[in-house]
């Protein structure tokens, strides 16, 4: 079963249009970036810094329909390509079902503390490919 | 030439690993349509929403160097792909001449106050062509 | 027994200075009166805007110790002077039983879709002074 | 002559109430002393770490009326009390004339770098002094 976290939009997240505003999409997939990777094992304020850190490098983000104030939020997560220094999340957000948002971000494996590219750690590696479903 | 839109990121907008976070970008995209619709001759806070409205629908956006806090950042925007119901804007960000973040969002033309797609009015399309560079 | 709200600081949220940023604080007290109202039996996204709507007139807040990222945050959320056409609700945030951030905040009752304020509707009143300690 | 910041609200920061969201303030205001200490003589991004830093320990804000999408905000800032280690910015937010906003900001000075409350270093006291209207 894929990692799913839930979000209710804040009053602060909804424009003038009633709807999420596009941008907050991209910290709503953060965050479930940061319990997907709890999930796996990683403690997001400790090992997550210390043991890899990531550098996001792309985003493709596709709007499928609104999620307004206080909307049940749910947000798939699931690894994508996974490469040797870089992988895929994609995120697949639904209200009540219906699709809303759609995103493919791509996380360049970085040293700790640095901008440096590095090789996926092993554990990252073994953890991530355990849940992919492809 | 291009219209170019200028952004100092805020304390509030730089991150833990001292850079803009991510979504931040997807705002500065819009604070700089805003300027861009602007220099086409359309008022954001009136005739943007009455004349026309337009629903983001898609993002794809890559981040090539960092930005932080109160850097200089320099937006250049231009139309892209013009379709019937739909047009894409390419957003190419620097600091200091160095590529930072690229961005193209494509957005539907919708009747003001709703969620109907619509085909992109006249005075709209004319103004978008008239700065296009393809 | 004080209504209490639980929020994890998003990574977007925390500063250079690795702490949540003063102004999201406003943001977290304001989702925690959405849960704070819910739990008084107003829905949010419906009778909330229909039954009743608020304005924010004043906030005072003072920070006590520091949050960050993915931190334990517990908001108890408890009205405080209940006025005629106004009432404040204070939010006491703790990070591990630490005080973080002390908020008194100012709410204006309006007739829902205008700035007219309005006699804070009875359903609201006796809700409030039923979970009020003072 | 007091100093003066100008802001235009993003269509972002505009909640479903058509108004700038209360707590965008506190980012409003930050932004503005960005500038004011930057009108003293310190350049934000490298002497305003080094040779002082500051930590929000209170904030008071009023609101006096609303603002809306790309308004034309004027913030003016001057200092009010100046103490030992800490002192207060006074923030007067007007849209068009219109007063909109009043906040009263508490910053402790501390050690670049650290959480410990340090005396105002002389530059910054001078400098403050310099342009006090009280």
């Amino acid at each position: 079963m894929s990692f799913v976290h839930h979000v209710r939009p804040r009053y602060a997240e909804v424009d003038a249009q009633g709807v999420v505003f596009n941008a907050h999409w991209l910290t709503y997939f953060d965050e479930a970036s940061t319990r997907f990777f709890e999930s796996l094992g990683f403690e997001p304020a400790t090992a997550f810094f210390q043991e890899f850190d990531v550098m996001v490098v792309k985003a493709v983000v596709e709007w499928q329909g609104p999620a307004g104030f206080d909307d049940h939020v749910a947000i798939a997560v699931a690894p994508g390509r996974i490469g040797t220094k870089s992988f895929d999340l994609v995120y697949t957000a639904t209200v009540a079902g219906r699709p809303a948002c759609l995103g493919t971000i791509t996380y360049v494996s970085v040293t700790p503390g640095t901008r440096e590219s590095a090789v996926i750690p092993s554990s990252l590696r073994v953890a991530l490919a355990s849940v992919a479903t492809t």
